[in-house]
């Protein structure tokens, strides 16, 4: 017989947990057996103890056989899934679910909405009229089957202890323990029963993990667990000092996917798009490169036809932001800062985000960026346009953009893609 | 305004708290507001990353002031107190209260019950026939006006902030931890408004610190803690490696105390019943050789006084257990071992004590030892006897003594005082 206290105790004291432990008091604690306040000391306690590969696993395992588990081996197309620890701008979800799945591959990206100073993919799909996120697992098998792609919400009975994991780390300040979230993304993933996982780790100031050492060391576990668990996994470390493309926001970035469908849109997105869907299609087994699909016009037809399928009109226009506001360029250089924390925080302020869970957001409020780092800029020139649904929020959101903008003589922009892992 | 989760992250990332955010998160957390899972991973990084002497001071004054505090300044005589960190077969509290008492000292003990492998000053007390333990504050007053000596329960009004934690610690494997033992103390102590305190700090095996360095560190910052709040405090550094006397229960613990104060009793109670009163008296300018009031009846007569006015009957016999069970020597030498925290489970597995709070407890079960570390004994001698009211506990009892006994050619009991810090 385990009890919590006994389980805590040996953790605390940085000794090892058995498998059996943590299984027990994954189970326990998602029971409602072991309480809230003994689940958030055990997390504090790995925060500080860290866990071994061994622990990882096992708490990993017992995460994601939590609640059901999904398994598309009947659909007769081999499966990709994509992650990324979360950036601002970064809506690289939109265009690669489409773009992968016009190769033939079932793409099931079950998603989140955002919290925080990062967007949510929901969210910014629901800026789409019609555009619904909640699927039953019949719809998604089908959707797979017929139209390749789906961008849904997570099912409640999918990995149930981590969100429940998840929620108590978010108010008791353990949300930053590597292991935690290692075993939070990959039971998770794991559990949507893919064939090959990439993962796009960020690092920088708009990252979840600023320190690049400590990115790396989440992909190199993350990718160890994926391959543990028999899924073909990838990680690419991606920089995450400044948003990705020029948009912000939710009914703009949908904007900014549709360029790139169409061909265009801003060079770091399609990048790190076709950076990535190689990656999936490799895993696949499919080699081909992803840029004719944008360029053919084969990704968009995806596209519509995913948006179709889950009720939204990919032809109806995007609603238009009531209020808007320029930031201009204080002085004349070359743009060699434009933070990404800040312009995220700065769009949650503007309503695109959320303050507390079941919130709902603006669909139109974002930031359009005019600018990149290592761009030339002319003092007095439009650096950024604010948009929002309710203008009192224009004040507010401009404060964190007061330090978020450097200029200097010369800059450039270093690669986007620092390393993939695998 | 401050967050839960800004002052979790803040202790957790080592940096020290201001007393500000220590009194919030303690009257916010005493008032619900702050929730159980925030404040068991505050705990924990507090368990890991310490507590400066600023921190401790305002944490330990955040508590304090989260109830009523007490002040008897007014009852025209010095106030003394005395606290030990526990210990088992420790009832020195029941002989010290009213031999303090007797030179005219009020001594208000406000005790608690036992859970765990140490007993409690109020179960012991419980054990003679009509004994009450609750009081109310003006009771209180007028028997540390008439009578001296009080040892009752302390009012759930006295540092609430320090119940909810404790009871907090006690299931989130938090308790070992030197300054939030040192701040609930304190907080409890200071709150009773004594002039002076004096502290039975223990360590070994029996006690709660079995580290000598860490208890002579936690005695030293509750000195500390008491000086800066303006109380004469003192505390006395004692070895709790085998039980104090040869009695551990609770009616056996108080039968104990009437040979002590009839003059004789075993010499480490009297010793450490001696040493403890000395710095009471000291403290309340009193120049006097306690051992006299031993000696001439007078600690009895106030020890008859204070049983009389909480309604006990000081003359009836005490319970008699119904059934016994006698442990003896398994070989000739000298005893070298008699483990203090076996004898204490094995007495608390007899029905001593509790395994949860409210549980009732058996008033004769206990353990008499027969011989005591450095006595020479002979195989086959009884070396001790088991007292329970419920026979079918006497095997289980036995599991914990297994390995408690050690034999030797020759050994000699360490001194019972370490060290005094004032």
């Amino acid at each position: 017989m385990f009890t919590a206290v006994d389980i805590i105790t040996t953790k605390r004291n940085g000794r090892p947990l058995t498998p059996e432990q943590l299984t027990w008091v994954v189970n326990a604690y998602t029971a409602g057996e072991v309480s809230d306040e003994q689940f958030s000391a055990l997390a504090m306690a790995i925060y500080f103890q860290g866990l071994t590969d061994e622990e990882l696993f096992a708490l990993t395992t017992a995460m994601l056989k939590s609640g059901v588990t999904l398994d598309f081996s009947d659909l007769g197309k081999p499966t990709a899934d994509k992650h990324s620890t979360g950036g601002v701008g970064d809506k690289i979800t939109l265009p690669l679910t489409p773009l992968v799945a016009s190769y033939g591959v079932a793409v099931p990206q079950l998603s989140g909405r955002g919290l925080g100073h990062t967007g949510g993919t929901l969210d910014k799909l629901e800026s789409i009229p019609g555009f619904t996120v909640d699927l039953t697992e019949t719809e998604i098998r089908d959707q797979l089957r017929s139209v390749g792609g789906v961008i849904c919400a997570a099912t409640a009975e999918l990995a149930p202890a981590d969100k429940k994991i998840y929620a108590l780390r978010d108010v008791t300040a353990t949300v930053d323990s590597m292991p935690l979230i290692a075993s939070s993304i990959m039971s998770k993933k794991l559990a949507e029963g893919t064939d090959t996982l990439v993962l796009d780790v960020k690092t920088g100031t708009g990252a979840f993990m600023q320190d690049e050492d400590a990115a790396r060391q989440l992909a190199e576990k993350m990718v160890w667990l994926g391959k543990e668990h028999g899924v073909a996994t990838t990680a690419v470390l991606t920089r995450m000092d400044t948003p990705l493309g020029y948009t912000v926001g939710n009914a703009i970035e949908v904007e900014e996917t549709l360029e790139v469908l169409a061909g265009g849109g801003p060079a770091d997105v399609v990048e790190l798009t076709l950076t990535l869907a190689q990656h999936m299609l490799a895993g696949a087994g499919i080699d081909a490169d992803p840029a004719e699909h944008l360029a053919n016009g084969k990704a968009m037809d995806a596209w519509r036809a995913m948006v179709t399928a889950q009720h939204g009109d990919p032809h109806a226009p995007l609603p238009i932001p009531p209020h808007e506001y320029t930031l201009v360029a204080p002085e004349s250089g070359v743009l060699a800062r434009l933070d990404a924390r800040a312009v995220g925080e700065a769009t949650w302020r503007l309503g695109a985000g959320r303050q507390v869970q079941g919130q709902s957001v603006q669909a139109t409020a974002g930031i359009r960026l005019h600018a990149k780092p290592g761009d030339r800029i002319t003092a007095g020139q439009a650096l950024m346009t604010l948009y929002t649904e309710t203008e009192d929020r224009i004040a507010a959101a401009q404060q964190p953009l007061e330090s978020a903008i450097e200029v200097a003589e010369t800059f450039t922009a270093p690669d986007l893609i620092i390393d993939v892992i695998d």
